[in-house]
């Protein structure tokens, strides 16, 4: 989420340029902080925003963390095209690696996950930035399904958890470190998974249940 | 880690004894308060042992949770035997599920994933406790490759970071519901990757690095 929340949405307008610089104090102070030492007051400092009109508009703490957050998703992140499912997602977990291990990088994401337990309406921005993340990565598992890669039914979604999953057990679970070498592992593994036909959907299948 | 945090090692010792009494009332504390708001002080109350005794043998507040979340290596967990490693993979992801969801058992855990983020110490015996796990589970592989379901030299902690991954992902990163039927595809997609061949190791293909 970092980097991509840094631009903006509708340049220009004041109110619009105000709430970029408080949304983007807050993740710089998350970054540097964390969530639990994060004031309002800090943010009103560092983006030269009056702390009464943060507060009319966000309301506490957890509010704007969490519209900070949702910045991740007005940002303009496109799936790969390698020409495989399991290169799309090799590439796409390279990108999760460097993003959540590098020194200057990891900060804002690593606090973010951090909020997400001190805080419910972080956790829902948490949420919204992953669900919008499996939507826009969709397409990896659409065109696996139209080179006939995969079979028709497979839920991207899932395509999606089991490939970063490994990669977010061992930053945050097992505590061991996570190299290129294992992102390629993890995209292997749920490609050959999807191959095997293991996300397709139970409607898909004709069952009586439909898909998530 | 929660319940089978509560045995004990050496029973009938006087410091054995002192030991768990501490380490329990640490878990405890842990799981109804987090770890930040844990004091050394409120450990020595709830187990009727003495502070300085306690600041004596743990140093601090971080060497008792490092301690307490060690107990958990200590206990009797063995790896089911379902006659399938998709079969063994799904008891091992339905147990995990139970105990990161069900109020009563998931606040220990829990608050086991969230001191690791806070405290360096605590993320090293999070570390241990998986490792041991990841050492525990590799006879559901063994039993694998000599069954002939999966290659010689598939990595068996590998299996289990990308069995368990999508759950801990549903768990504290996408913070989505997680279902026995999330952990029985979980389960499915490990072992179909595992049967692909893909978490063989490069020294097992006779390739010039040795596995992890």
């Amino acid at each position: 989420m970092a980097s991509e929340m840094a631009g903006t949405r509708r340049p220009g307008g004041r109110t619009e340029r105000t709430r970029l610089a408080v949304l983007q104090a807050t993740l710089d102070l998350l970054a540097e902080q964390g969530f639990t030492n994060l004031t309002v007051d800090a943010v009103a400092d560092r983006s030269g925003v009056h702390k009464t009109t943060i507060y009319r508009r966000w309301e506490s703490r957890d509010g704007l963390v969490a519209a900070a957050l949702r910045l991740g998703t007005e940002q303009p992140w496109t799936a790969p095209d390698t020409g495989s499912l399991a290169g799309d997602l090799a590439e796409t977990l390279l990108e999760l690696v460097q993003y959540f291990t590098e020194p200057g990088l990891r900060e804002l994401p690593t606090a973010s996950v951090l909020a997400a337990f001190h805080s419910p309406r972080a956790a829902e921005a948490l949420h919204a930035f992953y669900e919008d993340r499996h939507g826009r990565s969709a397409v990896m598992v659409t065109r696996a399904i139209s080179r006939g890669e995969v079979p028709a039914g497979t839920d991207a979604a899932e395509v999606v958890r089991v490939a970063s999953g490994p990669i977010f057990y061992r930053l945050f679970i097992s505590r061991e470190p996570v190299t290129a070498a294992d992102a390629r592992v993890a995209a292997e593994a749920a490609a050959a998974a999807a191959r095997a036909g293991v996300f397709v959907r139970d409607s898909a299948r004709g069952g009586a249940e439909s898909g998530a």
